[in-house]
């Protein structure tokens, strides 16, 4: 197996794609984080203690705005990509990622890793992400310790405020 | 320095080969993992409260199903990989781990970071580890907490179980 | 956008350029990490309870071994690089940080995540940071558990002893 130089650029793209998901998800910044996907993105996150079910680029952008919000701290980092071409314009993608979400208002502090499964395509507008999955590696939930010190979290400037937030129950399973 | 596309094209499968490697072990699938070595890889992981030490493939893969098994949780992340080439069929690669390992048997929770210092070979079948090694950044064991709640642990279920488990202690001396 | 092949090798020296930077502070080894900087390199690290700026690839050694030194642990984990030219000699890059930094002279255990804004020049000694910047995303600092077993710390072998750093003051500023 040799990759052609063109597939080696776009496997650059599309890890910088994927890098840009991550980073406008943790700074709030959705007007980016809308062009990451196609408009016909499906997504499916099988949590521990949850299961994420979206369609529709809007809908995604919505969920992620109102979840990731001025309230929480949000930790998304991903590490160690494999991406294989399907055909020329078509990638699949897996993703380690490694995930700490603080939610005050369920007061739990959640460290996790998960395995993403993600289809790409190429567009007109460059490569989009089409569908992503992940199941969990493991997920573990502590009470927020009173010890903890916030000294800052970027999300509380960047993040939706609460009365511009939807209801994510939609979208979102509960398991506990 | 000016890399060559055909150095290009084998430094992508070498990195995403060294991330088989971390997703196999973490998902408790040995039959992919084998994939990953030479026959005759040689490892040498020089942990804080540990050290190990592995000969041959399929004492490898015996070592990681056993260690790795349905009581525990396992992560290990791969970050910024330094590979470089010895000649056209041969490379070299450090990487830098970030693992956790929370063992119930020994009643511990391990934080950790690992560099690797890897040998490649390229082969009829693509490239392998042939040898790997690694020094411990730093290494942190601190009690489980009973504040823990384990809602996902993806090896309870692909892990090893008790009765399937080889005896890991002829290659591992413990410091404690 | 695609990339040529001369990029595609720009965009691996410069992502191992990072990686040795990382490396580099968190064992100690400063020779090396003085070769990732141009001379006239410039920091300035906006974190949650301190900012850090630095002028000067001498100062930005002095600082780095006289901080990360024999007393501390230092993590520093680069991820998901966004990497693109501003010419052929110039270009920039946003890498997502994981940090941990367990200070027993303030008796702090800091868990954080940043964005650097980074620029590269290539030089006759190939590329170099010339510049550096990061934001946080989150900064959480905690006392140092009394369970915490340090079982390693490679900074205790490789880091400054007290007698061999440099009073940082001139450079931090400290806001709590």
């Amino acid at each position: 197996m040799t990759f052609t130089l063109q597939q080696l650029s776009d496997l650059e793209e599309i890890r910088q794609l994927k890098s840009r998901y991550f980073r406008c998800i943790d700074t709030g910044n959705h007007t980016e984080l809308a062009t990451c996907f196609a408009e016909d993105v499906s997504v499916d996150y099988r949590g521990g203690g949850y299961r994420l079910r979206v369609s529709g680029r809007a809908d995604m952008v919505e969920f992620v705005a109102s979840s990731f919000n001025s309230d929480v701290i949000a930790m998304h980092h991903g590490h160690t990509p494999e991406i294989s071409f399907v055909d020329d314009n078509t990638a699949k993608g897996t993703w380690y990622l490694e995930d700490r979400f603080i939610n005050p208002e369920r007061g739990e502090d959640t460290m996790g890793s998960s395995l993403y499964y993600d289809t790409y395509v190429r567009t007109a507008d460059g490569w989009k992400i089409r569908h992503s999955e992940y199941d969990r590696v493991y997920e573990i939930v502590s009470p927020i310790s009173p010890q903890l010190d916030i000294r800052h979290a970027m999300l509380r400037e960047t993040g939706r405020k609460p009365d511009e937030r939807s209801d994510t129950t939609k979208w979102l399973e509960w398991f506990d």
